[in-house]
């Protein structure tokens, strides 16, 4: 088994990447890792083994690259060239913590959507208020433009990544959608509950309502790529922003407050962590050829090591044979 | 100058709004209210006067009424007759907590779209996390599909309404995107992208992306009605469960927490009262031919008391006039 990682892509590469890469084979005695960046400069940072090989390139897809445009002039990128080698068969899975557009486009077009899958989509794995109980959503920005079809397909592919990576027994799938009834939303999301529930093979249990995503009452929320990227966004925003002025508010508080703080700081501590996601790895790009995860631009070595333990573990599932499987 | 209320619109109704048109008519002395619902009951919450009519009426339109059918079949609710007051000018604005489809039905059946405007918005004015710092969202539901000659109007509406109503200067117009660039997004709001530039009567400042929409950077922020509903309930959502699973950890924490709790107890309230929605008033559905506020359903006294003053100012400002003098 061997996974191709894009060394250079995201805030702190390479090191974040190759301290993640480390952590995982202190761990892994049999995965093989195929490592994409400039060698001079990966060498310093880690040494080669039988299980880790450094593959010189010598660009770099930047994170304001346009995303097309790169993958066709940037061919010796590290990222191309990571997914370049899933499609010629030297790696099993690809991972890159760098452009997302840029991943997605290197997804779709190197690597290959699945035959009869009509759209790709990006699918992160999300912590609900319960503790230790996550969902996936998907797609969160694949596809600008969707249409009712894609996302039957999301609906079957997220429950089977549900069931089968993360252990949920017959997961519960809910359509994202304004209002809880089948005849709400536009025609696009009418539509789609409509096909859903004729579905046999998930267990389709209506539209959730954007307030409640975060209730743990699904285990797989389908949405568009719009409607799902500005969701995603709008709660990263919300979040940040209410622990921003909570941490505001106490730092800048009386005496009183500031006693008050030191005395809650363990306890803030971690409810800021039950929503950190660097546990829960990448997002995952559904429907291509092979494991494609998009790690978070902000990765450290801890989310990058899990997103490695994510693209071996969809490799071992056969996740991507299964989606063959079902659409042949 | 008339206001015509529903009074039996809301999960407080008719206490609360009895409460908050008694805080109204305590202020004012020139406004008149007339109030639409049973009358032996309302009689019973407040004396009628010189400035307080009670109109009697037999119906109420329930939260989960069908909202068209509603309006169609309840002609003698509290709802109905007090939109229908309005469209007969015997009031000049209309205020309802209600059945938000059924006072948007209302709003454009009953009272009536202002001629060639394409499609009534529904807007409300939002905290930002800088404090004492607003803006406004539209449309954040009344239209579930859009076209982009729709949301070039919302651009316009709501640009007039932040600079009257909320006296802000020359507003900074943006569009909710799931990218900052102007190619970004699906064709609608391409397009829309395009046509804002060019409206030289408003001042468009680009899109803004969902995570930024707290982040006081735009007056005035567009949206299609699906998105803006889906973000406006991801945001109330993750709010409430950050704020829900705070407290919960520090009320279930030990003592040095629980002591800590107590002294920070102030400053959470005070973060909390900072998004409090209730000074806001309600959401404004702007485009028909009259000031159409929707309150919360879980108004209180004090948010219908501010909604009141929102529907006055509309009046006074005469809103609804320039909106039709942009169009004709």
């Amino acid at each position: 088994m061997k996974i191709a990682i894009d060394a250079m892509g995201g805030d702190d590469a390479p090191v974040a990447i190759v301290e993640g890469v480390k952590k995982f084979l202190s761990e892994d005695h049999e995965t093989k890792i195929r490592l994409f960046g400039p060698s001079e400069a990966l060498a310093k940072l880690i040494e080669t083994s039988e299980q880790l090989e450094i593959i010189n390139t010598t660009q770099v897809v930047e994170g304001n690259d346009e995303p097309v445009a790169a993958i066709r002039k940037k061919k010796d990128s590290s990222l191309v060239r990571a997914a370049q080698d899933v499609k010629d068969k030297q790696s099993d899975g690809f991972l890159s913590c760098g452009n997302t557009g840029a991943v997605l486009a290197a997804g779709i077009f190197v690597i290959g959507r699945i035959k009869n899958v009509e759209r790709p989509a990006l699918m992160p794995t999300l912590p609900t208020k319960v503790k230790g109980v996550y969902y996936n959503m998907l797609d969160v920005g694949a596809n600008a433009e969707s249409k009712a079809k894609y996302l039957v397909q999301f609906a079957q592919m997220g429950s089977i990544y549900a069931e089968d990576l993360r252990g949920v027994k017959n997961p519960v799938v809910k359509l994202l959608n304004i209002g809880s009834e089948e005849h709400k939303g536009d025609e696009l999301h009418q539509t789609v509950h409509q096909e859903l529930s004729q579905l046999p093979e998930i267990n389709f249990q209506g539209n959730i309502e954007p307030n409640e995503i975060m209730a743990a009452k699904a285990d797989v929320i389908v949405t568009d790529g719009f409607t799902g990227n500005a969701v995603l966004k709008t709660m990263e925003g919300t979040m940040k922003t209410v622990l921003h002025l909570l941490k505001d508010s106490l730092m800048t508080g009386n005496i009183t407050t500031k006693l008050g703080a030191l005395l809650v700081k363990n306890d803030l501590g971690n409810l800021a962590s039950q929503f950190d996601n660097s546990r829960f790895g990448g997002a995952v790009l559904l429907g291509v050829n092979a494991p494609v995860i998009k790690g978070h631009g902000n990765s450290q070595a801890q989310t990058v090591y899990y997103a490695i333990k994510q693209v071996k573990e969809m490799i071992s599932e056969q996740t991507v044979t299964k989606f063959r499987n079902l659409y042949q």
